[in-house]
C-alpha cells in the first residue's frame, strides 16, 4: 500500500513523499525498509535518525528537523499506529458454517452466518448470535447465550446459562461460569459445598484473556461490565461485580463479592480481598495487595496497599533500614555518653 | 416451596407465618419478594428492616424486635443458607450414557450409570467409577483411575495413571498429572529433563478449581488429602503432599516436595517454597510468601512470612517510615546540639 | 535390573555388591527394599543409616563409613539420579499414526512417524515435524509450524502461524500465540483493540508448562530462546523476548516487550514490568516484583526488587520495626530529659 493511501485512510497529514510502498507496521528498532513505524513517546525521538523504517507516524507537534523519512502526522500517534496495524493485519477468520465434527444440540439456536469450528460442543438450548465465531473445541454449556459478532477462541468453556453480550472476545482456554469456591465448615472440620448455580453475565465489548477463570456464585450474579478488558490467567471469584471500561492485567485475582467500579485499572498480579469496593478510577500498580476498600481515584501500591507516593517513599527507606537501625543504635550510644557526662555536670550544677 | 416446608426440611424453628411461597435464595441486598435470605454475621442485622426478602435465616440467638418478616431460626445460619441454596439449585447434570462422539478405549472399565459427554477421551486401561460424570472434552489418560460419584467438568486433563478417589469434583480446564518442573543443569549450562513419571493421588471428597495444575514427580508421589478444597489457577508442584481438609484459595503456588499438613488454609496468591513443612492448621493471609517451614497453628502474613500480629504492626510502621527517618535525623541534630552545649558545661564541671 | 548393570550404564563406580535387583528409583525417605535412592546434598548423609533402599547414588567424595548398603559413586549424583529415573520410567508414548477422530486439514504437512491423537485439530497449511506426538484435543492453528520430535500434550492451543522448533515439550492446556493485551484508550474512555497478529517463535529444546500462556504481539515477535524451561501457569506477554537456557518457575508473569537475557532464573510468582531488560544470569527469588531493568548477574529479591543481601537485611529490620519505633521514642524522651537537665547546667556554666 502506498504511504499516500495510508495517510488518507488514517486521516494523517503526510509530511514528505507518499510514493513509498509500505508492506508492514513494525516497532522502531525492528523496522526494516518497507515498514511503517511510530513514535508515541517523544523520548524515543532520537531513534528517528537510526531507524530503517520507510515512514514514521509522529505527533503533529513533534519538532523534527527536516529528514529524508516521510512522516504521518496526527494528534494521536498511538491510536493511528493501532489503526495502521489493522490495515495490514491478516484477519484469518474462519468462514461461516458448522463443521460436521462439532456436536450441536438439536435445540440450540444459531444466528445468521455463525461459524462453528471442528469438535466444538454447543449444549441444549444454547443461543449463538449472528456472525459469532466459535473456534475448535470450544464448549458452550446448556442454556448459555452468546451475542452477535463474538469471537470464542479454541477450548474456551462457557458454562451452563452464562450470558455473554455482543462483540465479546474470549481467548483460548478461558473458563466462564465455573463453580465459585464456596464451602461451609462443619462441626467435624469437613467442608460442605454450597451449590454454585447462580448467574454470570459478561456485557458487550468485553475481552477475556487466555486461561482466565470467572466463577459463578451461589446466589446473585458475577458480572463483567461493558467494555472491560481482562488479560490472561486472571481469577474473578463468585459474585464479583466488575464495572465498565475496567482493565485487569495478567494474573490479577479478585476475591468473592468485591465490587470494582468503572474505569479501575489493576496491573499485573494484583490481589484484591473479598467483600470490598474499589471506587471509580482506582489504579493499583503491579503486585499490590488490597485488603480494604479504596476510595475513587486513588493510585495505590504495596502490600498491604497504601497510596502510591507513600509506598514509594517508604520503600526507599525500607532499602536503607539497616543503616537507619545502625544510626539509631549510634544515637543511643551518644545519648548514653551524654548522660554519663552529664552526671558530674548535674552534680557540679547542684553544688 | 412454602416457607413452612423449608423450615421442616432444614430443621429450623419457624418464627412467623409459614405460608409465604419462596422461589429463590438471595443475598440480603439483592433479595426481592419471594426470596429467602440470611444473616450469618450479626453486623448485617440492620439490613433486616430494609431487605425486600420474604423470609430470613437468622441465628437462634439473634435478638430481633418483632418484625413483619418471618424468620427461620437455627444455630448455624450459614450452614442452613448453604442447604437452602441446595433446595433451589438446578442440578442440570447430564443423564447416564456414553455420547457416541466420545473416544473410549476398548479396555476402559466404566462403572454403572456413568455419563461420558461429547468428544471426551478415555484412554487405554482407564477406570471410571459408578455414577461419575465426565463432561465434554475431558481427557482421561491411559491407566488413570477415577472413583465413584465424581464430576469431571469440561476439558480437564487427567494424565496417565493418575488415581482419583470418590466424590471428587474437578472444574473446567484443570490439569492433574502434568510433568513436574524437574531439570538438572549440565556442565554446558543446558538443562536435562528428569523424567517425571511417578504417581499423583487425589483422595476422596476433594474439589479442584478451574485451570488449576497439579504436577507429577520423578519419584514418590504428589498427593491431595481427603476433603481438601483447591480453588482456581492454583499450582501444586511435583511431590507436594497436601493433607486433609486443607483450603487453597485462588492462585496459590506450592513448590516441589513441600508437605502441607491437615487443615492448613492458604489465602489467595500465597506462595510456598519447596521442601518445607507447614504444620497442622497453619493459616496464611493473602499474598504471603513462605520461605521456611511453619509450626502448627501459626497465623502468618508478609513477604517473607512472619506472625500475622507482628506483620500488622510492622506494616503500620512501614507506612510511616519516612516520618520515622525524619524523626531520627531530628534526634541526631538535637544530640549534636546537646553535645555542643555540653562542651563548656564539661569544662565548667572540670574547673 | 541388577545394580551392576545400572552402574555400568550410568558410568558410576560400584562400591559394594552389584547383585542386588533394583526395581525403582525413590526418594531416600520413601525408599523401600528394591529401590535405588540418592544423596545429592551432604546434609542428608545421616539418612544413609536409616533408609530402607537397597542402593544409594552418592558423590565420589562422600566419606561413608563402611556400610552394608552398596553405593554408586559419581561426581554428579543428582545428574546420575536423573538418568537412573530415565532407566526405569515408562515412556507410554502413543504409537505413530493419525487417529481417525482427529480433524487434519487436507493441506497440512505431517512428517514421518507423526502421532496425532484422538480429536486433535490440525489447521490449514500447518506443518508437523517428524516423530512429533500430538496428544488428544490439541489444536494446531492454520499455518503453524511444529518441528521434529516435539511432544504436545492434551489440549494445548498452538495458534495460527506460531513457529515451534525441534524437541519442544508443551504440557496440557498451554496456549501459545493468544492475542496480546494491547488496547488504546480513546477520547470517550473506551479501549480500542490493537490487532495482535504478529509472530511467536519458540526455539528448540524449550519446555512449556501446563496452562501457561504466551501472547503474540501487534508488531515484531514474542520469542522463547533455545533450551529455556517454563513452568505451569506462567504469563509471557506480547513482544517479550526470552533468551536461552532461561528458567521461569510457576506463576511468573513478564509484561510486554521486556527482554530477558540468557540464563536468567525467575523463581515462583515473580512479576516483571514491561519494556525492561533483565541482564544475563539475573536470578530473582520467589515473589520478587521487578519494576526496573536489572544488570547482568544480579541476585535480587523484594517488592520492589533490590539486591538480595540488602533485602534480607532490611526484611530482618522490618520484622522489628515496632521495637525500632519504640526505641526512637525512648531516645526522644531521653534527649528531652537531657535538654531539661542541661538548662540549669548551662546556666551554671554561664555563671
Amino acid at each position: 500500500m502506498k504511504l499516500r493511501e495510508i495517510a488518507e485512510r488514517l486521516h494523517c497529514h503526510l509530511d514528505g513523499s507518499g510514493d513509498v510502498e509500505i508492506h508492514r507496521v513494525a516497532g522502531i528498532e525492528q523496522a526494516q525498509p518497507g515498514d511503517l513505524t511510530f513514535i508515541a513517546n517523544p523520548k524515543y525521538q532520537s531513534q528517528l535518525s537510526t531507524t530503517k523504517a520507510s515512514a514514521v507516524i509522529v505527533a503533529s507537534s513533534l519538532d523534527v528537523t527536516p529528514s529524508t523519512l516521510p512522516l504521518l502526522r496526527t494528534d494521536q500517534p498511538y491510536l493511528v499506529f493501532a489503526q495502521a496495524v489493522g490495515l495490514f493485519a491478516h484477519a484469518e477468520l474462519p468462514a461461516p458454517g458448522i463443521h460436521p465434527s462439532s456436536v450441536v444440540a438439536a435445540d440450540a439456536r444459531l444466528g445468521a452466518d455463525v461459524s462453528i469450528g471442528p469438535l466444538a460442543v454447543i449444549g441444549a438450548g444454547a443461543t449463538i448470535g449472528a456472525r459469532t465465531i466459535v473456534f475448535p473445541q470450544a464448549v458452550i454449556g446448556p442454556g448459555a447465550t452468546i451475542g452477535d459478532d463474538c469471537v470464542l477462541h479454541a477450548r474456551v468453556s462457557i458454562r451452563e446459562r452464562v450470558r455473554i453480550g455482543h462483540r465479546v472476545v474470549i481467548q483460548d482456554g478461558a473458563v466462564i461460569g465455573s463453580d465459585g469456591f464456596g464451602f461451609v465448615r462443619q462441626s467435624d472440620g469437613s467442608h460442605m459445598k454450597i451449590p454454585q448455580h447462580a448467574d454470570v453475565v459478561v456485557e458487550d465489548d468485553v475481552e477475556i484473556g487466555a486461561n482466565t477463570t470467572i466463577d459463578r456464585p451461589a446466589v446473585g450474579e458475577t458480572r463483567i461490565g461493558r467494555g472491560s478488558k481482562i488479560d490472561n490467567l486472571v481469577q474473578i471469584a463468585h459474585g464479583v461485580r466488575v464495572g465498565e471500561r475496567v482493565l485487569f492485567a495478567a494474573q490479577v485475582g479478585v476475591a468473592g463479592s468485591t465490587v470494582v467500579e468503572d474505569e479501575v485499572t489493576l496491573a499485573g498480579q494484583v490481589g484484591v480481598a473479598g467483600h470490598l469496593r474499589l471506587g471509580k478510577g482506582v489504579i493499583a500498580t503491579a503486585q499490590t495487595g488490597i485488603p480494604n476498600s479504596v476510595d475513587a481515584g486513588q493510585l495505590i501500591s504495596g502490600y498491604p496497599a497504601i497510596p502510591n507516593r507513600e509506598w514509594l517513599k517508604s520503600s526507599a527507606v525500607f532499602r536503607n533500614l539497616p543503616a537507619l537501625k545502625k544510626q539509631v543504635a549510634e544515637l543511643d550510644r551518644r545519648i548514653a555518653a551524654l548522660q554519663e557526662m552529664l552526671e558530674p555536670c548535674v552534680k557540679s550544677s547542684d553544688e
